[in-house]
C-alpha cells in the first residue's frame, strides 16, 4: 500500500448507485487489492487531479466520487449554482491517468426517501469554518462518512486547502473507530499563488486579479514569524491591513491557531496554523499556511 | 458465510483496547475470513449466547464485546448497578462453545478524553423507547456504530427482544452505507414465558413472579388477533386490563405498530408487531411479539 507504482491510464466504469460501488469494491477487497477513495464535488481542478495521482500511487484501486452534497450547503449558499459539470471532470481525470471508479450519485441515491441520519463532530468543528457555516460540518461529515462506508476504502486523499475540514474527518475517524487512513495531500496554487478552488471560477477578471491577496497575507505573516514576530495580534492586523487594501476584499476571519485543536494561539511558539476566510466580491474563498 | 458449520470450542482472546481487536481482526479479514460480531453489555444470557452460537455458525471468526455502555443510559436510569460480572461471562461464553474475541474495554478506552462524536437516527427512534428515554437511541448509534467499524464486520447479532434497537440500527446500516449484515435471532424465554434479559436479576422473587405478565398479555393479543379481533384500540385495552391486575405492575406503552416503521396501526390488516414496556416494581422490562 506504500509502495510507489508506476502509473498506466485506466477508464473509469462510472457509477451512479452507491449499492453497485459496494459490490464492485467489496470483490476487489476480496482478492487483496487495497481500495483508494478521492470524495471530491466535482469541478476538478490540479489540486483535485493530485490527489488522485496520489491514490494511484498508494492504492492498487482508486475511486473517485463527485458528488455536489446539499447536506453541507446552507440556504442562501451556492448549492444550486455550484459547477456541475462531469463529462469535462472525466477529461480532466483521464488527463492525470484516470481512475478505476467514478462514483456520480444522485442526491435521491445519496439519500433516498426516510434517509434520517445525523453525524455531529464537536470541538475541532465549532470555530472559523464551524462558526460562519453552522451547519457545514454535519454535511460533511455524514456523506463523508457514507462514503467510507460504502467503498470500504484503505485509503481517502483531502486536500490541505480545506485545512479544517481535513481536522474534523480525522476527528471524526478517531472518534468513531474508522479504519481509513487520511492522507492530507498540499494545496496546489496558481502561477500568482491563489489557492486552486473550484469557486475561483465564480470570479471576474478584476476580483481574479485581486484573489491572492489571501496567500500575499499568509505570506507576509510567514515571513514575520521567520524573522522572530511571535504576536498573533500584531501578525493579525498587519493581514487584515493588506487585504483590507484590497477594494473587493472582506475579511470573515484570520486565526493562527494550534495545527490539532484549532485552538487560537496568542503567542506563536511552536507549530501553528494561519488560517483565513476572505469574501472577493460575492466569492467567499478560504486558504492556510502551516508554520512548522 | 452462510453455510453452517460443526461448532469447535475455542477459548477466547480478551482483549481491552479497540486498536488491538481492530488489528487481530484485520489480520484475519486478510486471510479472507468472515467476522461476526455479538454486541452485548454482558451479564449474558441464553439470549445472548443464542447469538454466539449462530455467529459460530455463520461467520469464521467471532467476537463478542461486552461494554455496559454509559452513553444509552439517562441520568437517573441503572448505569451504575447494570449487572458487571466479566469472570461468570466468560464461563457462559465458554459453556456456548465459546468465541474468539472478547472486547472487554473500560469507558476510557471507548470514549477517550476529547471524545466528541454524535450519532442521531431519526424517524423509527421517535417512538416507544426513544419517547420514554430520549437519550438511549443516540448511545446505541454510536457504540454500535464504533463497535462495527473497529471490527469491520461481516454480520452482527442482535436480539428481538430489543425490537426497536434492532430497527434503529438496520436503518442505521441503510443510511449509513454499512456493509454489515444485520442479523436478528428470535428471543429466548424462562420455561414460563418472561424473555430473558439481564433486569430480570433485579426481580425480588414475587416480581419474578408476576413478571411473565408482559408475555401473556402479548400472547392473550396474539390469540385475538388469530380469532379475527382488528381493532387494536380494543386489543390494547384487553392487554392493559391484564397486566393492570398485577399488583407489582406499572405500564409504560403499549404498542401495536408497523413492523417496519413502527408507526401505531388503528387496525390488524396485515403484518404486525406488538411491543410494551412495564415495570416490575423498580425494573422495567420490555418484550414484543410479532403477528406475521
Amino acid at each position: 500500500m506504500t509502495s510507489e507504482k508506476p502509473v498506466v491510464d485506466v477508464t473509469p466504469e462510472v457509477i451512479g448507485e452507491p449499492n453497485i460501488l459496494s459490490q464492485r469494491l467489496a470483490a476487489l477487497r476480496r482478492q487483496g487489492k487495497t481500495i483508494g477513495l478521492v470524495p471530491t464535488m466535482g469541478a476538478l481542478h490540479e489540486g483535485h487531479l493530485s490527489l488522485v495521482r496520489r491514490s494511484r500511487q498508494m492504492c492498487d484501486v482508486t475511486a473517485v466520487s463527485i458528488f455536489v452534497n446539499p447536506t453541507q450547503f446552507a440556504p442562501g449558499e451556492d448549492y444550486e449554482k455550484y459547477p456541475r459539470v462531469l463529462e469535462a471532470d472525466l477529461e480532466a481525470l483521464a488527463s492525470a491517468g484516470g481512475a478505476d471508479f467514478v462514483l456520480a450519485p444522485s442526491p435521491a441515491a445519496m439519500y433516498p426517501e426516510g434517509f434520517d441520519a445525523h453525524v455531529h463532530i464537536g470541538g475541532v468543528t465549532k470555530r472559523l469554518e464551524g462558526e460562519c457555516r453552522p451547519t457545514h460540518f454535519d454535511g460533511v461529515a455524514v456523506v463523508v462518512l457514507k462514503l467510507f462506508n460504502m467503498s470500504g476504502a484503505d485509503v481517502a486523499f483531502f486536500g490541505q486547502k480545506d485545512y479544517q475540514q481535513a481536522a474534523v474527518i480525522q476527528k471524526m475517524v478517531r472518534d468513531l473507530n474508522l479504519q481509513v487512513k487520511i492522507e492530507v495531500c498540499p494545496i496546489v496554487r496558481e502561477a500568482d499563488g491563489l489557492a486552486m478552488s473550484s469557486r475561483n471560477k465564480y470570479l471576474s477578471a478584476e476580483e481574479r486579479a485581486q484573489a491572492p491577496v489571501l496567500k500575499k497575507a499568509l505570506d507576509l505573516a510567514k515571513e514575520q514569524i521567520e524573522a522572530g514576530n511571535r504576536d498573533t495580534a500584531d501578525l493579525k492586523h498587519q493581514m487584515r491591513r493588506l487585504i483590507s487594501a484590497v477594494p473587493s476584499a472582506a475579511i470573515d476571519y484570520i486565526s493562527i491557531a494550534d495545527p490539532a485543536t484549532l485552538e487560537e494561539l496568542d503567542s506563536v511558539g511552536g507549530p501553528a496554523v494561519i488560517l483565513l476566510a476572505v469574501k472577493i466580491g460575492a466569492t467567499r474563498l478560504i486558504d492556510n499556511i502551516v508554520i512548522p
